[in-house]
This record gives structure tokens, C-alpha cells and sequence, in this order.
């Protein structure tokens, strides 16, 4: 059943390019432009071409390869010099995106030990590869794991885009549904638009069609009518942040779902990376909420829809208390009951 | 307080013609235009220039009133035939829209006993006041009643449009807040934007930002993270129909705002005249549910914004259970406890 699957992918690797699906053009265009030099790495990540915290991490690694190719340098540590040039450029793209860090700190430590020029090189694309594969691998054991939950002829709810396209493959949240259509399995999806910035109708409603995953689009506000009428089993997201009590924040929306998951006595499930739990917070009053522009409410399309001078309140995030949520998946297992306890297990 | 309050009204009578709101251009252009004759009344309504079952009504009884002031005839008899006519083309204007021929026939049984043409184009005309006149009176008593169960400062979330531009003046859910403003009191307002039409955010925030009334507009997908961080004391909605047990059909989203209100232990209201019950039904059940295009989901400003093919749920109303409702706002009062006993007693 695997065999012509289309998982879209946003970031692959030719060698000595990246070819990458530009994010902001679906689902208009699907257009996947090829990124030679480093410079081309930043303004897509700044220009938002790539999204989502692994996508992001993967992209600057391999753009990072590109720079260590690209350094005209002969000996070892002139060649460091301008390497570490483009990795703080890149470094500068997005500023608050952790992973991205993450991801060019661990090529330059792979690439600690060369001792030629050739070596480094080699090293940072072998670490880059490494860092891509390993992220598939969390995505599919997040997905198979999740798959256990659900059953043939399930009707699954789910929001925003924790999805193949935000990671190396497969995704969080959607990773069952595309292992699910590999086993042949029928689980039908309902994607919530996710406003303001519609990433459920723009890009979750297309990558799942890419798959020919059973995908039906609603608006937020449809969600409890959806559940009453058309018999819904559970409800699956991805996470923004999961801090030490279970407490979780993600996309707007994902708190009230969680909400009507309880009044309709069906599961709700968070899925999401070891990577992006925060023990540091102990609860969810510690998480900060960003406030984005009036202007993504009051605008569709570049036009106007609301009054001028109409106040607007715009949190991008809200936090689902951890006694709403059934279970969390992470590439480990699943964990339910006392998270506090589970999420320390998690990182013994 | 009263002076200078700017509640809009849309539909205005000169004595020989409609001055109407042209609703399809909010809030970008507050354009009112003139109609003069039926066919441009007919016009109006089939172009949704004017919208809300009681506006609709009051708009195709002077509509009748024009037909009445332009016919021809001498003989009374021949009048009548001329303004048959006129009636049955109104008629066709909105099929299902029963204030329409709710309208129109009650302005036509006002003319029967008329002995001349001059007299039964007065009596035309006097109906068609009297109704626009009810319908303020209604809405405001629902205004005056509603405005019992709100403190000054209080935060109150509502959803679509049921509002002063529905109705003759002050709408339903809306007519506490312009009451409140006459009396002096600071109640704010949290409009939820009311995909896919955005009549919330179109529509509600701006008639009430016309009479200054303190309203922030929000997604629809932020209600439970503006419940909780707003500080929001209760949530106030109009109703499309209410059958014998209090089961309420309205505006989609409804249904989700009133499990939201449950979890929050804050109270849910529905503002509606009894002109909006419908006895004949016994339960939500029974409501047949209206689906729309596609289009109003995937297409934003006429740029489609999800994927070509993808499959689509629009009910454009969900039914909220009569359990989840705190109270119902007519205006003869508020009933609360059992519905159904409390429906029967305000028919009775």
C-alpha cells in the first residue's frame, strides 16, 4: 500500500541545492524553487517560504552546507572564519526560532574534529542529512504510535498545520493519518480553516489531498456542529509548547476544541516532539502569549472586512489546561494520567 | 444620554420613498440609497442590500406602499388588481423569507376595507409604519429586559449580526448594549468575526462602533482563550428559530459558544421576539439544517484561498440545546427553567 504515497515534503536535499516548497504560494501554486546560495536560505526563511520549527531547523542546516561548499578558503581555518560568517547571517533570519539554533549549533559541532576543508564540508552535510532523517523518524514513531488510538472509519478532528510540510516528513498531529493511508486504513480528516492565517484551509487541506487522505474543510465555528453531525471520534493537534505540568500551548482554537472534546465525551489528543516540551515552565500561566497585528482580523486578501478603527484582539496561541488533554504522543509512547509524573519520565 | 446615540437604523420612510442601508457595501462604504419604485425594492431584497427577517419585512411593506402610491387607477377595484400584482412580484423576492409574506399580507388586510384609491393608500402607508413601529418597540423592550441581566462593566461576547440593521432599530442580542449606552453604562462588547460571511465582523462591529459602544472583534476561534483571559461575563445571541422546548437554531457557532459558557460557568442567553418561535416543532431534531456553497469557505474577497476539489461542510445555522441555554430575552420577559412550559405561557 506505501508504494506512490505523495507525504509532500518542504525541504530536499539535490547534493548542492535545496529544493524547497514554497509555503506562502499554496495552495494557489505548488511550487517548490531550488535555493543554490546561502543568501536565497535567508530571505526564504525570512519571506516565511518554509514554516514550522523542523522545516525551519532543517533548512538553515543544509543552508549551512551550502555556506561551508560555498567558502573559497584553501586552509581549514580561514575556511571557519567564513563559515561562521553565514551561520550567524543565518542565525539572523528568525530571530525566536529555536530550533533553528539548535539545528546550525549541531552542524558546527559535527564539524569540530575536520581537518581539512573537504572533511568539514563532508561532515556538515553528513550531520544536516542527519538531523532531516532523524526528524522523519520521530515524525513516523509519533505517527504510528498515535494510529494505535484510532480505527478504521474513524472521523478525526484537527486544526492549523502540524503537518509533513512543517517537519521532514509526515508531520505531528497528521503523521497517523498518512501512516494510516499506508496501511489501509479509512480515517477521515476534518481540517478547522484556522483563522486568521488559514493554515488548516491553505496547507493542512492541501497536503492531506496531496496523500488522498479523506480531508473535509470547515470554519472554527463549525467544530461542535461538525462533532454533533458528523459523529467525530477525536480530536488531534500539534503543540507550540508543552511545559512540566502537561499544560500546552498551541495554535488559537486548540483550547475551545479541547473544550468541546470534553462536553462530547471524545478524546483529545496532543502530538507532538520531545523537542518541544519546555520543563523549564512549570504551568501554562507561565507561557507568554503573542499578540499579532489587527491587520490578519481586519483584513482577507489585502481587503478590508471590519470598520476602520475597530479595536481587535489577536492572541496567535492559547494554552489547553492539562486536564482537558486524553493523552500526549511524542516519539517516546504515549502519555496520559499525572503528565507532571510522565513528563519527567520522559527525560530521565 | 440619549442625545446624539447613533443607532442605525436600515430602513427609513420619507412618505415617498425607502431610504435603505446598502448592506453588501459595509463596512468599507455606509452607502443609502433611495428606492422609488417596487422594482427597485424587489431589487434590494434579492441582492441582499438589505438583510434580517424584520428589516426584510418592514422593507417589502413600503415597498407595497410605493406599488400602491404608483398605480394608476382611478376605480378602486382596478387599484386592487394593479396592487396584487405589485404583492405577488414582492413576494418572489425571497421565497422562504416568511416576515416577507408575513409583511405583505398583513398591510394588504389593513387596505380591505378602503372605499377609494386615496384611502387605501393611506391605510397602506399607516401599516407599514405600524410594523416598523412594533418592531423598534419589541426591540427595545428586548433591550430594556436583556439590559436586567448585565452590570455596568461587564465584558459580553456575541456572534452574526443581531443587530439594529436586522430589525427596525436596536436588534436583539444588540439591543442591550444600545440601551445600556443611553443609560450611561459601560458594558463591552466582544464580537466573534462569524465565518464564512463575517457578518460579526462586517456587520455587528460596525453598527456598534457607529453608536460608540465599546466592542472588540475577535475570530471565531478565539472565543474560549477571550472567555478566559476578557474576563467575559456572559454571551448574548440572536435566534434564526426556537421550536416548542427551547432547542435554539442560529447562526453556526452558537452551539459552541454555549458548551464554551457551560465550562465556563458564565451564562447563555438568546435575545429573540416571539414573531421567532415556532411551536409547531418540538425539537432541535426537527430543524432542518441549511447547507451553502462551497465557495463561502474556500474563497475569500473571490481569491480561493484552500486547495481546487477539497470537499466542504457549511451548515450556515447549528441548533443549541435548550439545557445549555440560561434564559431566553422576548419581549414579554425572560423565561428560564423549563422551556417548554415557559414557551406555552407566553402563547397562551
Amino acid at each position: 500500500m506505501t508504494v506512490g504515497l505523495n507525504v509532500p515534503r518542504s525541504v530536499q536535499w539535490t547534493g548542492q541545492s535545496i529544493i524547497l516548497l514554497d509555503q506562502t504560494k499554496l495552495p494557489l501554486e505548488v511550487y517548490y524553487k531550488e535555493l543554490k546560495t546561502v543568501t536565497e536560505v535567508w530571505n526564504s526563511i525570512v519571506a516565511l517560504e518554509v514554516r514550522g520549527a523542523p522545516a525551519i531547523g532543517i533548512t538553515a542546516a543544509f543552508g549551512l552546507v551550502l555556506a561551508a561548499q560555498a567558502a573559497k578558503a584553501e586552509e581549514i581555518e580561514e575556511f571557519f572564519q567564513s563559515f561562521n560568517t553565514a551561520k550567524s547571517y543565518l542565525a539572523s533570519s528568525r530571530p525566536t526560532a529555536v530550533n533553528l539554533f539548535w539545528a546550525l549549533n549541531r552542524v558546527t559541532a559535527a564539524m569540530q574534529g575536520a581537518l581539512s576543508v573537504g572533511e568539514a564540508i563532508a561532515l556538515a552535510e553528513a550531520e544536516a542529512i542527519a538531523i532531516q532523517q532523524e526528524d522523519e523518524e520521530v515524525c513516523r514513531a509519533i505517527g504510528e504510535h498515535a494510529l494505535t488510538l484510532f480505527n478504521d472509519g474513524d472521523a478525526v478532528l484537527t486544526i492549523c498545520n502540524a503537518g509533513s510540510i512543517a517537519t521532514a516528513r509526515y508531520g505531528t498531529a497528521l503523521a497517523p493519518f498518512y501512516v494510516a493511508k499506508e496501511k489501509g486504513l479509512n480515517i477521515k480528516v476534518y481540517a478547522s480553516e484556522t483563522r486568521p492565517v488559514l493554515q488548516g484551509a491553505r496547507l493542512t487541506a492541501w497536503e492531506l489531498q496531496q496523500a488522498e487522505v479523506d480531508v473535509t474543510l470547515i470554519t472554527d465555528n463549525m467544530a461542535a456542529s461538525t462533532i454533533a453531525s458528523k459523529s467525530i471520534t477525536a480530536i488531534i493537534v500539534g503543540a507550540d509548547r508543552i511545559v512540566a505540568n502537561g499544560d500546552t500551548a498551541n495554535k488559537v482554537g486548540t483550547f475551545g476544541l479541547a473544550i468541546l472534546a470534553k462536553h462530547f465525551e471524545i478524546p483529545f489528543y496532543v502530538a507532538a516532539p520531545l523537542s518541544t516540551f519546555d520543563v523549564s515552565l512549570q504551568t501554562g500561566a507561565d507561557i507568554v502569549i503573542e499578540e499579532r497585528s489587527a491587520e490578519e482580523v481586519t483584513h482577507m486578501q489585502g481587503v478590508r472586512t471590519a470598520p476602520e478603527g475597530i479595536a481587535v484582539y489577536n492572541p496567535a496561541f492559547d494554552v489547553t489546561p492539562h486536564h482537558l488533554i486524553t493523552g500526549i504522543i511524542t516519539e517516546k509512547g504515549i502519555i496520559r494520567g499525572d503528565f507532571e509524573v510522565e513528563i519527567k519520565h520522559l527525560f530521565l
